[in-house]
């Protein structure tokens, strides 16, 4: 039985550590706020009070952390307690390059990690659905297929160590831009007095149709931002993909104008709103908040 | 048998009016230059030389042209030859403001006037799948819909006169900031060194999914921008959303930044590429030309 050390049991890691265990894996779990542990350990995980103890015997280390420096504290911790020749792989979105450096270091010391950020949400985390985009040694991606295979349906090998953060930014950058696009047009659509719902299901239906006007059209004709995937955390997310973007020298208009935008919303006080809330920035911006 | 006058019978127009005489219409066709009325002979349809003479017996009205002021041209002539009661139908892509005007002045003239451009391209107007988005009176739109059904696939009634060209500009704007967003996500991964198909695939999969990803990723990674729809083009109708967006008070900013982009490209002289050609423009701006 393999078993795997889960740091991070939040709104993502809790359902992925619960799929584990499902999978028939022995899973010991360990969360900064003990409430999330015990959750887990009432789930049928193993609980562990602190890092240490969830990795020291683990056959696979598994993280899924808020940002590049929880994973870069714990990764320290992992690669002194662990066993060398453990797998570790992060599941954070964190940045490419500190992915890439974490991933050099703990290579150095004998151990073999893999970057594999999630798309998919807390729905896709518990339905074990998510996409994950891998980037590491092809022997490491294939060692860890058991793991991926009973978290998500999309699992792709996307190149080396750091690959999978390069893919995740560019997913961020996209879905935040693609709903700001639906944002735009539906503000000008409603000021031009269109039947709005009719308008969705014809731009749905041609080259403008996408996931997000498929998946989140319908809330943002009514105002729902409940979330769903966060402004701040997207806010986050888009500070990796600028950061990324200009550490490579590549050029990205719309990437860094729609940053701008969600930095905005965020600062406004709505980064607890599902990342849609766009649509009530640009509605404010036009001088139509009530609508 | 319904007879239609068909004003317009260029790379959309020409098999639109086609597709009539499939469907059973008597269809009178008229362009400026002869080759294409010829053209239409050919295939069994009748040709006039003038609008005038192709539009002064019809039942129905049709045209489809380059930009507002050709439509504005021959409508007047319409207005002028054309039996009154006679249902007019502007398939092409021009102001919503405009629309609406020659609607206004048909309605006091005694013609039934729709706007319904078109959404599909080339390939969608000769396979009789386009998407309509008409803008009129409901009554009109039913009386129209034979026409429409010979056409198109995805065929809604979205308003009143010129709602139409609202809902084919928040379209157009959408395309073109989802073909930014991919042109910018795929020059990141690739500064990166990823395996840029494996991305796609990835990319894809989840809420970053489109139309657009799914339709031109592939000919995008291969630099291959035969068009489909020329930059031209593109450049122009985004020149009617930037203006219906300011006439209506909608501040459009990723909307304004993708045809800032767009203008670019054409003003470089790449007018005449698939607008998926933005890709070269985001490698040129990022000095990775030769990429």
């Amino acid at each position: 039985m393999t078993t795997v050390g889960f740091i991070g049991l939040g709104i993502m890691g809790g359902p992925m550590a619960a799929n584990l265990v499902a999978a028939d894996f022995d899973v010991v779990g360990h969360n900064r706020s003990p409430a999330k542990t015990e959750r887990f350990v009432a789930r049928g995980g193993r609980g562990a009070s602190s890092v240490e103890e969830a990795v020291k015997d683990a056959d696979v280390v598994a993280t899924m952390l808020p940002d590049s420096p929880d994973v870069r504290a714990v990764l320290t911790t992992v690669f002194d307690h662990a066993r060398p020749g453990t797998l570790v792989i992060d599941f954070s979105t964190i940045r490419p390059d500190v992915a890439a450096d974490l991933a050099a270091e703990g290579a150095e010391r004998g151990f073999r990690v893999l970057d594999a950020p999630v798309s998919g949400g807390e729905q896709g985390a518990v339905d074990a659905v998510l996409s994950i985009m891998v980037g590491g040694a092809a022997e490491d991606f294939e060692a860890a297929r058991p793991v991926f295979d009973a978290l998500g349906r999309t699992v792709v090998h996307v190149g080396p160590t750091g690959a999978g953060q390069t893919v995740k930014a560019a997913n961020q950058l996209i879905v935040a831009g693609t709903l700001e696009l639906l944002a735009e047009a539906i503000v000008f659509v409603e000021a031009h007095g269109v039947d709005t719902a009719a308008a969705l299901k014809v731009l749905g239906g041609g080259l403008a149709g996408s996931t997000v006007l498929e998946r989140k059209g319908g809330a943002m004709l009514a105002r729902d931002f409940t979330p769903g995937f966060r402004v701040e955390l997207h806010d986050k997310d888009l500070g990796i993909v600028t950061a990324a973007a200009r550490e490579a020298g590549v050029v990205i208009p719309l990437g860094a104008a729609v940053a701008q935008l969600v930095a905005s919303l965020r600062a406004q006080g709505d980064g607890g709103l599902d990342h849609s809330a766009l649509l009530k920035l640009v509605a404010q911006l036009s001088g139509r908040p009530g609508k």
